[in-house]
C-alpha cells in the first residue's frame, strides 16, 4: 500500500522528567550523545523503535530506563509537538510524556550524567524542548489543583505538613492547613502508616502516610479546587 | 545522519467532529474510499503530508475542509495513539484532535458523505477509532463541567435556556437555573445581542447572547464546576 508521504515524518518521543528539589520544581535534562545538538543539555528522549516499543508509552518507559536509569511511579502523554521547523532533520513529531518522581528516585550520584534544572528558570534548549516543559508545568500545576498528582513528587512516606509543602511549592501559594486536610480527607487516597512517627523534631511527632495501595497507579481527583483563587 | 527506525512508522492524523443533534452528542463518520478498510464507516482522517503542513494541527484542517467540508470554530489536540495493532499496513502513530461544531454548520445536506452516529449508542469501527473516540467525548464531558466549551456546539446566537440545555445534555444532569446563570456570569464570555429576542413561544421573550468578540477562539475557564456531583 502506498504511503510515501508518511515515510518522511521523524517519529521521536520526549519525556520531560519533574522532581521538587530544595522546594522547587526540577526537570532533568542529559547531555546529548550525538548530532544535531551533540553535547547540548535536552531532554532525553530518542526516536521510537517499532522493533523494540509496543506503543509510545512504551518507548517513553525505555528512554526512562536507557537515559536516566530509572523507572517512574508516574508517567503520562503530555501532548504531541511537530513540524518542519522543530529539527533540523526534518519533518518531525514528538509524542512528548511527564513523568513525576521523588527526589531519593533521582540519586544523582547514580546517574552522574542527569542534570537537574529549575523549571522557573528560563533557558536555551535545542529543538522545541522549551516549550514542552513549559506545557508539562502548566499541567502539572493545573492537575496539582484537582488531584493527588504532587504526591508522586513526595517519598513513599511523608507527614501532612510536607505533603502540604509539597502542594504549595506547586501551587505557589500558601494553604490553609484546615482546608488543605480536609481535601485530603475527601480524596481518601492515604493511610496512616502504624507506628511510624516523624521524631527528633520540637514539635508533637508527625504521623507518617503513604499513598493506599490502590492509588499508586492512578491519580484520584477532588471536585473542587485547593486553590484559594 | 541515521533515522532508520523511525522511517518505518506511519503517521497520521485523525479527527473526532462532535456536533449535537436532538439534544445528544454525535460523531461525524465517512465512508473509507480506499484500502484498508475500504466502505467502511470511519473517522475523517488520513497521513500528514509534510509537504502540505506546517503540523499536525495543520493537517487536522486540512482533513477537515478536504473530507467534511468544512472549517470548525473549535479544533483541540486529545492525544495520540499508538502501536503496531492499529492499523494494518504496520506500526503506527494517530495524533487525535477534537473539534466542536455548532448544527448549522454541520449541513448534512451540502456534505452527503458525513454520516452523524450518537457517541454514547457503541458500535464497531476499523483501526482503534471507537477507543479515540471514547477519549475525545470523556474530554469534551470533563471540560464542560468547568468551562466555556459547549458554547461551540451552539450556533452563533443561543438563550441562556438554550445553552442551558446544551451543557445538560452534556453533563448528563440538570442543573439548576439560577446557579447556571451565576456560572456564566462568573465566565463572563457572552454578551446581549441588542435588539433581539427569542419570540413566538408561550413564555416572555427571551434574550439571545453571543460569545463576546475576545473569547471566540479560546476557553475560558470557571474556578468551581458547573456540576452538583
Amino acid at each position: 500500500m502506498n504511503v510515501p508521504d508518511s515515510r518522511n515524518v521523524i517519529c521521536t518521543v520526549d519525556v520531560v522528567l519533574l522532581c521538587l528539589k530544595a522546594g522547587s520544581l526540577h526537570v532533568a535534562l542529559l547531555r546529548r550523545d550525538h548530532n544535531p545538538y551533540a553535547g547540548v543539555l535536552a531532554l532525553p528522549g530518542g526516536f521510537v523503535r517499532p522493533e523494540l516499543d509496543q506503543n509510545t508509552s512504551d518507548a517513553a518507559v525505555r528512554m526512562l530506563r536507557e537515559k536516566a536509569g530509572l523507572e517512574s511511579p508516574y508517567l503520562e502523554q503530555l501532548a504531541t509537538f511537530s513540524g518542519q521547523a522543530r529539527d533540523p532533520r526534518g519533518w518531525s513529531v514528538s509524542i512528548a510524556y511527564y513523568a513525576l518522581v521523588p527526589p531519593d528516585l533521582l540519586d544523582l550520584t547514580a546517574q552522574p550524567d542527569v542534570t537537574l534544572v529549575p523549571v522557573d528558570v528560563p533557558r536555551a534548549l535545542p529543538f522545541d524542548h522549551r516549550e514542552i516543559i513549559a506545557a508539562a508545568v502548566e499541567r502539572v500545576r493545573s492537575k496539582s489543583t484537582y488531584s493527588s498528582l504532587p504526591v508522586y513528587l513526595c517519598g513513599e512516606r511523608f507527614t501532612l505538613p510536607q505533603l502540604q509543602t509539597v502542594y504549595e511549592s506547586l501551587l505557589g501559594e500558601s494553604l490553609n492547613k484546615v482546608s488543605f486536610r480536609r481535601k485530603m480527607d475527601e480524596l481518601d487516597i492515604l493511610e496512616p502508616i502504624q507506628g511510624e512517627m516523624e521524631t527528633g523534631r520540637a514539635n508533637r511527632p508527625a504521623q507518617y502516610y503513604r499513598l493506599k495501595a490502590g492509588y499508586r497507579d492512578q491519580l484520584s481527583l477532588c471536585n473542587r479546587g485547593l486553590s484559594s483563587s
